[in-house]
């Protein structure tokens, strides 16, 4: 049933209910990011561990809200504490806290993300988890923050690529081991086709 | 070890790790809140488990950002698929959403929760998880989603309650099926001292 480096569970629920929307949109909340379907998540959790079997991690960093429900299972399956970043729009404590200030072009918003220097320690081997990589600009929020905690970052596992967008490309060119489960190639919101990058799915 | 009624690993952590701060604020962002010890949360969810045996259940309904891991776990353990509601200060498409206003005591704000009308219908039997519990209000917003969308409130699971504030009593006065697994008493900033409900703990 499975592809080797794929993950046809997923891409096949992708087909079933996500939906194409106008702007490049892909809604799949009622299985990842609004209702959480968790024997799917458990299984993207198995996937990420198989994917990142060579890399030593102590610790799981994600994104608040929705990397976190992924972001627990997967820390189950590694057997690590999970840290998620807090999106806050308002003045932060400086020292105790490592921020970094990420865009969003969903939302068309600049905020901070923040986590306590706690719980980043130079000594840890850190796995980004996040449910989606578009323009990649959470994702760089959460590399500076390990980057500035002196942190090994072991690399980042997404569920949903856009592959259409520069997020993916710019990640793997800084040399950073980025697993994505799915990668979209291309989405029509006219027929609500959506096409994924390994061909053979 | 553990007690029937209780939940003494929790109880320990929060004694252990929880910082009691100026006006009334436990601490307990190195397990619970930020950082996050997945296996306490499965712990959290096997007694949750327990002490909702009696009841059916197809829905687990959360907010984000923190009660989301928890809730996943917990969904795992009921084998049924969680929802979290979405904060916003934004104005809503009505007619697509219920929403519920929520007033914040900690971050002196008011502001709206949101949940699709898809993933509540009317034949679900909800289930509510938060992490905490002191003066009920985003508890009492769940609860008017759940009421609006006519289904069925099977009760409400929290991880800390703060029995000194009046969320809990307010709940439990409404006949609603309410399980705090640790319910604290009184707690004090100057000695760092955390006194819980249930005397033998």
């Amino acid at each position: 049933m499975r592809e080797e480096n794929g993950m046809e569970l997923l891409k096949e629920r992708i087909r079933k209910d996500g939906k194409v929307k106008e702007g490049n949109v892909l809604k799949v909340d009622s299985f990842l990011n609004h209702q959480m379907d968790i024997g799917l998540f458990r299984e993207i959790g198995k996937e990420f561990k198989r994917r990142f079997a060579g890399e030593e991690i102590t610790k799981i960093l994600t994104i608040e809200a929705s990397g976190i429900g992924i972001a627990c299972i997967a820390g189950e399956e590694f057997g690590v504490p999970v840290v998620f970043a807090k999106k806050t729009q308002t003045k932060n404590i400086a020292g105790e806290v490592y921020t970094a200030r990420v865009e969003s072009y969903t939302h068309g918003r600049v905020y901070d993300i923040i986590v306590s220097k706690e719980f980043i320690r130079k000594e840890d081997k850190v796995l980004l988890i996040d449910d989606f990589l578009a323009n990649g600009k959470a994702l760089e929020g959460l590399i500076q923050i390990v980057e500035e905690a002196g942190a090994h970052l072991a690399g980042a596992g997404i569920v949903i690529e856009k592959g259409f967008q520069p997020g993916g490309e710019k990640i793997r060119t800084r040399g950073i081991h980025l697993e994505s489960l799915a990668i979209i190639e291309s989405m029509d919101e006219s027929t609500g086709e959506i096409r994924f990058r390994e061909s053979a799915c």
